[in-house]
């Protein structure tokens, strides 16, 4: 009788090992760093040259409604020319949350925004997609359900995003029905929300309630968005339409300066920072006086510029140092900040994509970044998704989240004991210890003989992650929703789908 | 008249774009970290746990001769076993100089060892390369020449080796007479000494005198060797012989526990650095013995062991933790520190070499090493050394010496009049700050649009570096020697040849 069961019992725990159900990773909890580059007086340099920019140059707010708005408030508004009294300023942003919680669908995937923590969110907006097979190709629907699904089932992903492609196949209009659907339904992780338009964050918002509640969205964080400033100093319509829209619901958003050091910044880090962090305190400044309270992030995208081509640079030196800086300043202001990483300008998954992307991180986790984008799959200089650097980059936030967790306590008398009976040339392989303490392992990366792996196919990373990334969707499991939820979701986005496309 | 000359000039100035002469960099003079992951109880506990091994369970010299030296100062010597008091270790050690100079045959490549600085040396003694073209093959002579070549072209590779590759056509009793021949003639910088016996460390003295002086070689560094301790608590004998001979005449090693995490060394990174710790500090102690004030240096190379095949891995986080404590612990007994870096398990310069790569230097950099090897080439485990990741690893070093010089004095005032200059939605590009502070260009980092990339080629990473590696070599220049030192070592090096092939 018990042959078969021991079978079945075999075969199981085969399935299991060949598709083990993920270990969800909590918010990162980081015990090493942050890094303080400035001392005092340069943090206090560079905030006085921020509020100088914003008190003597003034920042444009290409929207009449933002710009009554910052009259009323007290500013002084010459056209669209913002200028904010550092005092003012400064009282505005005292109402910003230091840290907030960014509630999921499924409790067990909440996580936090601020002090200590981190998190990591799926990569945004990439109009192409590098498919199993290498091709690149622009991005679908389809493909965007795909990078839900790998962020679902990913271990360290902790927010697979609103738009890790951009669905070239679905008329623009209707995008964010299509996105925001998906991203509730195939995740129950924390979401992000559409900055499209302003109607597209209506809709966000409308969705949002309908999982979560009307009331439990006015009170707490379902979404978090990302807006960016177009540096240097200009917040057009469109972004302060939709921020408007997510600070009213007291949603958080990251306000987002795009930065091209050397271009749209002086290629100073210092200067660059002084001018990002003017612009970004300004629309957090302008989100209080929407909604004082709201929870928001002071958010940078910064890479270099080739003095050669013009073309971004990613994992080089400067944002490195940049990205110190502006967290140390975020601590100055006690607001959270959200940063990007994890991207490359390389056109494959290759030795340049991996030296960029680790890179490119290091400096953002060192610096105690709390909201990171891009985390996982991009390429190109963030215009195409690579399914195979995907799971590779997403085996990578693993070891990354194993680093800055940092030490466990430690018995060391007892590690003393197993030292003394060891001895000299012994092993410590199977002590209790070892075997208690496992090492952290990264499964996709290969430390076979080149013998073995040689006659395993020679499989480089990208085909390893190619694999991999198909296993994965094979694999993948949907979280279950409540069916009133799910009809609910679905009416609403056939009505407005119907409405749009009219 | 002018015209020709303005031809000539354009053509030259073509050539220097196209094979520019090396920019040494100096000694990385660190700005950023170092980071102390323990507090200074955290501290005292690994150094009570490292001398209660020391104390208790002892370490073997599996050498005759420092058995004697050991009894003869005073230690607890039972057949092979060594017990050293703290208070004796730390007398021992006291002597041992917190930093020092290692000179090169030319002094403009001259470096400093120890404190804040940090120099980068070569790979070391992989058995196999992967060629231009990409096959793997046991490495030749004229691979370690190149590795010379390579590395004397270099901006960042400071010390370019003794035995960047383990020349397999050459018999093993002259192999040291070639490598410390060419070493020494293939590049002036400064380099390490041959460990393979006693015969050869004392022939590498030797021909470090003829082309420094004896009188400087005593008073001075020239060298630095690399010694490995056998994990768990073993120094043997053919270590110990190369030891007396650099530590006689006052050349420094590294003094490396060789540590597979989990295998050699507790899987607790704790636990792990008091056992790396007590085995390096052994063989420190005793080498003051032989020569009390000559520099040494606390050596580690840390890698982590695979639970499910028992290969070691790169790259992964408990090594890189090791290696802040370590740095840590090497600051509390105010000795400089040697780790090992820019390696990986792959058998390709892929996507996971790149990761493995930078994630191993991070935190190396980071816990503030001093004198840092392997820190370009590595594939596979450090069996193979690759010419394409070479280059390319050339080219980090030069990012990582960059971003960890930190930041430069700034204007803050100057560049808030180019701020107010150039106004919302302006740019950078043309002032007179960016002109003058140009971002840092990796030349090898590929940014280019997809469709231009595609068009010349769509050369992944690899075969960047290949092509690199060859107009590296191909405009090679060697650099000039003294006629009578270069007959000198060419009349040893002939004369020993014979000897040992006799």
């Amino acid at each position: 009788m018990s042959e078969p069961r021991k079978r079945g019992g075999r075969a199981n725990r085969v399935a299991a090992r060949t598709n083990p159900a993920p270990v969800y990773l909590p918010t990162l909890n980081r015990a090493v760093g942050p890094i303080d580059l400035l001392g005092p007086e340069g943090v206090e340099k560079i905030h006085n040259a921020a509020m100088t920019i914003l008190e003597t140059t003034g920042i444009e707010f290409r929207d009449p409604i933002a710009l009554a708005d910052w009259k009323r408030a007290g500013a002084d508004v010459q056209g669209e020319r913002v200028r904010i009294g550092r005092d003012m300023l400064m009282d505005l942003i005292s109402s910003v949350p230091e840290s907030y919680t960014l509630h999921a669908r499924n409790g067990d995937r909440t996580v936090d925004v601020g002090g200590k923590n981190s998190i990591f969110a799926n990569a945004y907006g990439a109009p192409f997609v590098y498919d199993l097979d290498g091709t690149r190709r622009p991005s679908q629907l389809a493909d965007a359900h795909n990078f839900f699904k790998l962020g679902q089932m990913s271990q360290a992903m902790h927010v697979p995003g609103i738009l890790p492609v951009e669905p070239q196949d679905i008329p623009v209009p209707e995008r964010h029905l299509e996105l925001v659907h998906a991203a509730l339904t195939l995740t129950d992780k924390p979401i992000k929300g559409s900055v499209l338009s302003e109607t597209a964050a209506r809709d966000t918002v409308k969705m949002a309630q309908i999982v979560f509640g009307e009331e439990f969205v006015d009170q707490n964080v379902v979404l978090t968005s990302l807006l960016n400033c177009n540096t240097p100093l200009v917040w057009d319509e469109t972004m302060l339409e939709s921020l408007r829209v997510y600070a009213s619901a007291n949603q958080p958003c990251l306000l987002s300066p795009f930065v091209l050091a050397g271009a749209s910044t002086p290629a100073s880090p210092q200067g660059g920072v002084a001018l990002l962090i003017a612009e970004s305190l300004a629309g957090m400044a302008y989100s209080q006086i929407i909604r004082k309270g709201c929870p928001m992030v002071l958010g940078v995208a910064i890479m270099g510029v080739s003095m050669k081509t013009g073309a971004p640079m990613m994992g080089s030196p400067e944002p490195g140092l940049m990205n110190l800086i502006v967290g140390q300043m975020a601590r100055f202001y006690k607001v959270p900040w959200r940063s990007c990483t994890m991207w490359t300008g390389s056109k494959s998954p290759d030795l340049q994509a991996g030296y960029d992307t680790a890179n490119s991180m290091w400096p953002v986790l060192l610096g105690g970044c709390n909201y990171i984008v891009h985390s996982a799959g991009f390429l190109e200089g963030a215009l195409g998704v690579s399914y195979a650097k995907w799971v590779q980059d997403s085996a990578q936030l693993e070891n990354f989240h194993r680093f800055f967790t940092g030490l466990q306590e430690e018995n060391l008398d007892a590690l003393l004991d197993d030292i003394a009976n060891v001895g000299p040339g012994g092993h410590f392989l199977g002590t209790d210890h070892t075997r208690e303490h496992p090492l952290h392992m990264n499964m996709l990366q290969n430390n076979d003989s080149f013998e073995q792996w040689e006659a395993e196919g020679a499989k480089i990373a990208e085909v390893v992650g190619n694999i991999e990334a198909k296993r994965i969707l094979d694999n993948y499991v949907q979280p279950p929703m409540p069916v009133d939820q799910r009809g609910a979701l679905d009416e609403f986005v056939a009505k407005k789908r119907a409405e749009y496309s009219a």
